[in-house]
Order: C-alpha cells, then sequence, then structure tokens
C-alpha cells in the first residue's frame, strides 16, 4: 500500500550510458548521475518500486552498449540508450508496490536498473520472488538466478553429459565456469578448466573440483594445452570465450561431441571478431554447439533451486563472489570483466537490506 | 556358389591412388591399373565376388586423399592407401557368393572399390541389398543411397522444419541439395538455394522446386544476396559449402535457427580453411548446428524408402544425374565436383547389368 502523507521521495543515484561502445569500454563510458525518485507508484498501477541490494555484473552487457543497427528490431530492442541508465539482473526490496503478487518487503530478483531504486512491472519471465533467504541474498545476481541457471540448464541439458566424459570449460573460474566444474565432477566427468591468471587456476584446482586447469595467457599453443590435458579429446566444451580457444577446442573434439555456446567473450570488444577455421570439424565429427540463453529457461527454474539449494545449503557447492562495494564502483567492475580482472562471479552491492 | 571349374578369371581395372592430395585434386593424383580378379570366392568365405554397376562421386573422397596424421588413429583408418584402388559407394551385383544373405544376381549398394569387380564383407551397416528394381538401378548412388537419407535424416530430423519457415540450401543442385529443396516445399517451407552456374540456378527453380535461387559466384556480397531473398531471416539452412557462406547465412540466421551441417566443399581443397567471423550469432540467435553423417543413421533407411520410393514412382520428386560413362572417366567426374562442373548427381557408370 502506499504510504499516503510520509516521506516520499529519494534520491536516485543511477549509471548512465555516456555513450555507445567500440572496442574494449571504458569506464569513461558510463557516469554516475542523481535524480530524484517517487517512492510511491500510482495508485491503480500494477508497478512495485523497489530498492536495488546487488547488482549483477554480466558480460552480455557489452553487448547492448553497441550503437544499435537502425534496421534491425532485435538490435534496436537490446540496445542501451544514451543518456539513460544501463539495465541488467539484480536483487532488490519491494518498497511501494501495486502488483498483487508483490507486497511490501518482499525480495525479489530480476530486471533492474543500475540505480539504487527502480520501477518495475513483474511478470513471470521478468522477476521471481525469493522465497530462501537462508543462504546469501547475493547468491540470486549468480549462483541462485541466471549464471546458476545458465550453468545448470547448459550442463545437464545442452551437454547430455554421461559418465567418464571429459569436459573442457572456458572463463572457468567465473559465475557460470565455477558452477559448471562443480557439475561436471558431480555427473562424473573429468574436467579442466581454463582462465585469465594463476590465482584463478588456483582456485578452479583447490576449490572448484577442476581436475586440471591452465592459464591460457601463459599458453602460446591453445590446441597444444588441450591436447596435454585431453589426449583422448574432448566431449563436451562448455563456451563462455569464443575467437582461438574455440579453434583450439574444435580441433580437439572427440566425435559426437557437444558444445553449449554460452557466450564468446573475447570476441566482443572487438571490431572484426577472430575468424574460426575448424569449423570442418563439426561435419567430420559430428559435432553439436546450441547456443542457449537461460532467460529462455525460466520454466526449469523452480527444478533447479530443488536441486541446488540443497547443495549450497550442506555447503557441497563452492560459490566465490567478487563483490564491488557501493553503485559508484559499479563502473569500474563491470568493465573489469572484460579485462578478466575479477575473481569469481563479479556483483556490486549497493544497499544491505 | 562358386562355380568350379568355369572361367575364374577377369580384367580388373582399378582407379588408382598415386600420391597424396593437398590443395586441390588433379587428375594425375590418380591413375587406371589393370590386375586380374579371381570370380570366385574362397570356400567357406563369408566374402561377395561383386561386378560394379555405377559408382558414386563424393566430396567427401578429397578427405580421404589428404594424406593421414600418423598420431590420429582416426585419420589413418580414414586415409585411402597410395598404390591402391580408392574407395566409395556403388551399386552392385553379386557375381559369387559365399554370404547366406546374398545369392549369385543379387543386387546390392554400399562400400565397394573403384574398380570393376570388389570382393566384399557385407554387414548390415555397410551393404543394403536391392528389392526394388522398378526404378534405374543408379538411384542407389544417390536419391536412394547415401545422399537421399542424407537430404531426409538432415532435414526432417536435424532441421525440425515447420510449415512456413524459410530454408537456405548451399551447393542446391548437387546430390543432396535437389532432394532437401523438394523436402523443404513438400514440408511447407520456403526455399532458396545457391549454385555456381546460371544453368544450375535455372534448373533449382524450373526443376526443383526452389521459390528463388543465386550464383554465388556473381554476388559480391553473399550476405547482401541472403538479406534480399530472406529479409526476414533464415530458419534453416543445410550447410554444404563452409567458409564464406556459412558466415553470410550466420549473419543472416534468425533467432532459433538450425543449421544442418552436412558438408563443407568449399574448405576441404584449402591449406588454411577460411575464417569464420560470425560465429557469436550462435549465442545471440540460440542456433543450433549440427554436424552429421547419413552413414550413421542406417537404422532409418528402410523407413526413408518408405517414405520416397512412393514419390520417386509418382514422379513426384525430379532427380538430375550427371553420369559419367566407364570407369576410365572416373578420376575426371570425381576432380570435376570440386570445380562444380556436374550438373545434378554425379556419377559413374561402370557396366550395364
Amino acid at each position: 500500500m502506499a504510504n499516503i502523507g510520509v516521506v516520499t521521495t529519494a534520491t536516485n543515484n543511477q549509471v548512465i550510458l555516456r555513450n555507445y561502445v567500440s572496442g574494449f569500454p571504458k569506464e569513461s563510458d558510463l557516469y554516475i548521475a542523481s535524480t530524484t525518485v517517487d517512492l510511491r507508484v500510482p495508485p491503480g498501477s500494477m508497478a512495485v518500486l523497489v530498492k536495488i541490494l546487488y547488482l549483477s555484473c554480466d558480460p552480455f552487457s557489452r553487448i547492448r552498449m553497441e550503437k544499435p543497427d537502425p534496421s534491425s528490431p532485435a538490435s534496436l530492442a537490446l540496445a542501451y540508450s544514451i543518456g539513460k541508465p544501463i539495465t541488467g539482473y539484480g536483487v532488490a526490496k519491494a518498497i511501494d508496490s501495486g502488483h498483487p503478487n508483490y507486497k511490501n518487503g518482499d525480495l525479489l530478483w530480476g530486471r533492474v536498473g543500475w540505480e539504487e531504486y527502480s520501477v518495475i512491472t513483474p511478470t513471470h519471465s521478468s522477476h521471481f520472488k525469493i522465497h530462501h533467504t537462508d543462504v546469501p541474498l547475493s547468491f540470486y545476481t549468480g549462483l541462485l538466478g541466471i549464471p546458476g541457471l545458465t550453468a545448470f540448464v547448459g550442463f545437464y541439458e545442452i551437454c547430455s553429459p554421461k559418465k567418464g566424459e571429459t569436459v573442457f570449460v572456458s572463463a572457468a573460474s567465473g559465475a557460470v565456469g565455477q558452477l559448471v566444474g562443480q557439475f561436471a565432477k558431480m555427473a562424473g566427468c573429468y574436467v579442466v578448466g581454463s582462465a585469465s591468471s594463476k590465482e584463478k587456476v588456483d582456485l578452479l584446482k583447490t576449490k572448484f573440483g577442476y581436475d586440471d586447469a591452465f592459464n591460457y595467457k601463459e599458453e602460446r599453443d591453445l590446441s597444444a594445452a588441450l591436447k596435454r590435458c585431453f589426449p583422448e579429446g574432448i566431449d563436451i566444451y562448455f563456451e563462455n570465450v569464443g575467437g582461438k580457444m574455440l579453434d583450439a577446442v574444435l580441433e580437439n573434439m572427440r566425435t559426437h561431441g557437444r558444445i553449449a555456446a554460452c557466450g564468446m567473450i573475447s570476441q566482443y570488444n572487438l571490431k572484426e571478431p577472430e575468424g574460426v577455421h575448424n569449423l570442418a570439424s563439426i561435419v567430420y565429427k559430428r559435432i553439436r554447439v546450441q547456443g542457449f540463453a537461460a532467460v529462455e529457461c525460466f520454466d526449469k527454474y523452480s527444478k533447479f533451486l530443488d536441486f541446488v539449494l540443497p547443495y549450497v545449503r550442506e555447503g557441497k557447492i563452492t560459490y566465490v563472489e567478487d563483490i564491488a562495494q557501493g553503485l559508484e564502483n559499479g563502473p569500474s567492475a563491470l568493465i573489469g570483466l572484460f579485462h578478466g580482472k575479477n575473481v569469481g562471479k563479479q556483483l556490486v552491492e549497493v544497499a544491505r537490506e
């Protein structure tokens, strides 16, 4: 219910897109601006005014910073608007609600602005009420949100793993990769990950249960590195990076291999994406490559929670977060993703509950 | 039964590999040699001595002409041997048989040598007895053999077509492409094909029922050509060529598009395959790419025959063959494939029944 007659406005800091980006994004492509927000939703509205607690930093944001192709409705729908706050996934608390499914104080996760307060209009595919609060709320930006669902659907459904198969994960210490490695071990697979630093490689082997791992920046020949780790070849590749790594993987895939194409972060900042040369392997080895997006799999979200929450509560899943404090540190946290600065899931704590 | 005591040997001309090939194969990479064959199989053997009637010219042979990688068992198993006859699929007649399922005079198709007589040991996945002889026997090298099964499995199963969807087929007048176009029309799709000459483009539009077609050699911008043919994008791509065409297709695919990767003939003769740059589309548009091979789908062969034979008998499927006469013209027919010389399914008539 709207609190008519009490304090009804607040300062609302926002992360605004200054200009469309080509090449690597810079912190200066974003800026913080301050505005005022009405803390009440209009009477009769289905909207919810939420206070943002956590924001997820996602590689996909880079794609939305690109200047849209005016002839493409899909591109226009995707692109951020210059001068407006960027958007993404976050955890938030309802402050005022006109929506029958949400009351003041409810916690939820879903699509919000990069700001302190957002007005949202929840649908069954845009926002999810948080019912389990015995786990850290920030996990709903990662392990219990889109990245978790991505790892779950991508690995269990798209990769169809069988016990004893070999699995390779790129960007393996990231929000999705750290979970795929653990899911692969649960499925009885042999799993190897690549990452961009010794620290991350150590994490993969000591915390996330990877059987082996390598720092791709220290390998002169990625295909040779993969041959060393997979002398018999790769059955499953969980693809997060694209480009040269994908080329090396295709050389090392086994017959009937499966590639879950979740992201290609190495390509997002290139004006001309790298050429991938070994695609004929897809024919020779009868490989399946499947692009997918967790946002199209929300029908599996409750099944996923049922699966993952017991492991989380029993401490059987390890999950590492890299938390930037305060909205003002959001831009550098987001840009840092593209330089591999984060160790674990990158997010921003905007406010505590 | 072996005909002991009668004429038991014959001259056997063979097409022999002179050397391993890199780049485009030449006729001189093959030569004809003459040997003598025993027309009887040894008593107690399960072998069948067959007389070759038709040989199929397949792009895949080029891969088998490549020098094998000695460290790869798969590559060693695939490669032809220098100084030995090349092998492939053909239609043949049993002359002498020790196999319980084949008797003298039986017709069959399957793996044979490029020669006048072969000794084969049939298994359920290497050779198929021909039961329907009211259709031209040569069709078992194409429409009723591997290319037909390829088109059937690739289009109906891998592409999961829905009525009203848009379909693009490259190498569309070839053995497989001419059938995919007709299957696409039967499925209520809009189908466009590309080929390498005006003559073939005309065939596509006038004989094979393609809604539209273009000569890729006359298009400066393949992506623009595809946009012209598919202003709303491509749902299904039946991939026979790879390289630049695949790149242009990825740009024009629709969300949830499917690509059946059947072959990449444009790449087989290149020392360094072309780079494909638009693979991030697989992620953005959640595309599925599936490599497949009809030789792994023989369990569907009888279902395929049940489906296709009535259409063939009623003349409801158009099928164009390009027949070279005589084994001595086999090498030029095979090499011609890689220059797009054939119009329709290329095969060699070695002997009449």
